[in-house]
């Protein structure tokens, strides 16, 4: 195959296993070659297009001046040697993901204050019993992380009359909600919630971060909500935590190992509420928009938007 | 006992095992003699404030010139012969109820949106299986009824972007939703609603609506919610619906009896999702406030608030 004279695109895609995504990048890429790895050359390709792709893609395409992700969350390319230290790495900012985490989270919170698991045991034991209703005001929710998604769900929980918190590692004032930073910060806001929802970025610092330590420091019968990574949880500790009675349930979009292992615990658990990571899935369009206008913001020599910082694993 | 030179309100609260109603109402109703029935003599008392009351109440109570029903639904208070025609009854107004309405179908409805219930299968299934997401405008709701409740709950509805329509026996014009009347109305809203919500009052009109030829004319694979009263609902052809697979499900705050017989198949449906009569629960500061108000007009003369139309039944 000889060189196009267009600048060629790099596409890697594991879950593109209809090649739609290819065909709505190319549309969208006007002007540009776009490459489907593996399969074609990408030796040469200026930018990689990527979702979760194996170290390989990048032994290919070495001369990637950008690595553009098909998603919010980087931690799997951050374990990718083969990316230079200088090419940056640019992840996705909402693409739709924020307002189906607002959905998600606020159908679950809205579950937890009208006690319907708790109505759904009663069913099951055959017992009708009217419980006594509370006010929103009285359902205390801490959000872990203020990043777009985060401060989003908390801003919108707030909005709907729960008591919100937020905690993150660097110091955020939003308008609606009480924000907490720090070590003292996170004691803080597990000892005042009630639900807690994990919307972290996955870094060594908060890997495992949902463990025994910080689930012993919840308001007892809290319920754990984790719409981040598998890897914030220590699914052990969870599991210890929900039969022990020190928490009353746990909502996981996500899991260490995804899918999750036949004979898994959580497959079972009757405090586990399980979605297949589907809390905020990526819109194409929305995401292929993004993508293709930072490419035009390379191209024209300006300053890409959402380049994560390495350090910061974020 | 001799008379009291105070007006007498008679009270029957079924749900008041403790006497806690009762209380409020005696610090609420200042300078009124408040009677608990049975016990107490109600035969000369002014005012009767009652819930779900025998007809024997209205046996003494016979010099009662208005009834104050502790509730928004006055079904149980049409059929006892025993309350002159003359009487007033008169009917809660939202009392708190609307907002704890509008979160129970707000939490159907996100649940059916991000197919919850779907995924709640897969799990017992072992099936680690995505499916793409919605938007809410996709999500087409009809809501029966437009009274205080109804029109609160398709307002709500609508302005989280649900696409809803509303159905009433009169017509009525909400800005933000489309507005059905009559029977055309009411095929209209069935055949283009996959969520249908109930918040219609019961009476001979609408007793046991939701019927076998109701749930043929909604859209294949909707699902029912029932929010209103037990009668409305023919239960056997919903079973029929749910296992033929024409409905997804059914969410039911109410059955015919309640509290709901052992063995029903309600119980135990896997298509069915139960809670004992508190989707809205009146809220007794709010309802007692109320109560006091309209007694407090009929003292001056003035006409209260609330009174329902017999002829219409509510």
């Amino acid at each position: 195959m000889a060189d196009s004279p267009a600048p060629i695109i790099a596409y890697y895609n594991g879950f593109d296993s209809r090649g739609k995504w290819a065909e709505w990048l190319r549309r969208a890429a006007n002007g540009f070659d776009v490459r489907v790895w593996p399969g074609e050359d990408v030796s040469k390709a200026r930018y990689a297009v990527v979702w979760a792709p194996p170290p390989e893609f990048f032994r290919q395409a070495t001369r990637a001046q950008a690595v553009l992700n098909l998603g919010a969350g980087v931690e799997h390319l951050l374990g990718i040697s083969e990316i230079p230290a200088h090419v940056p790495i640019i992840r996705l900012s909402d693409a739709g993901m924020a307002e189906q985490m607002c959905e998600y989270a606020l159908c679950v919170a809205l579950r937890i204050l009208r006690d319907m698991d708790v109505y759904e045991q009663d069913r099951s034991a055959g017992r009708w019993r009217p419980r006594a209703p509370r006010a929103k005001h009285e359902l205390a929710i801490g959000v872990l992380g203020l990043g777009v998604l985060g401060a989003r769900v908390a801003d919108h929980l707030s909005s709907h009359g729960f008591a919100v918190s937020g905690w993150s590692s660097s110091r955020k004032n939003l308008t609606s909600i009480t924000c907490e930073v720090g070590g003292t910060g996170f004691d803080a806001i597990l000892t005042r919630s009630e639900l807690l929802i994990n919307l972290l970025p996955l870094t060594s610092e908060t890997r495992g971060i949902l463990d025994r330590s910080t689930f012993e420091k919840l308001r007892p019968g809290a319920v754990v909500v984790n719409l981040a990574r598998g890897g914030h949880l220590s699914e052990g500790d969870l599991v210890a935590a929900l039969d022990s009675g020190r928490l009353r349930g746990a909502y996981l979009d996500v899991t260490e190992k995804e899918p999750l292992p036949a004979g898994h615990p959580f497959w079972t658990h009757p405090k586990v509420f399980l979605t297949p990571h589907v809390a905020a899935q990526t819109l194409p369009h929305l995401a292929i928009e993004q993508v293709v206008a930072n490419i035009g913001r390379l191209e024209r020599g300006e300053q890409p938007l959402n380049v994560i910082d390495r350090t910061r694993q974020y």
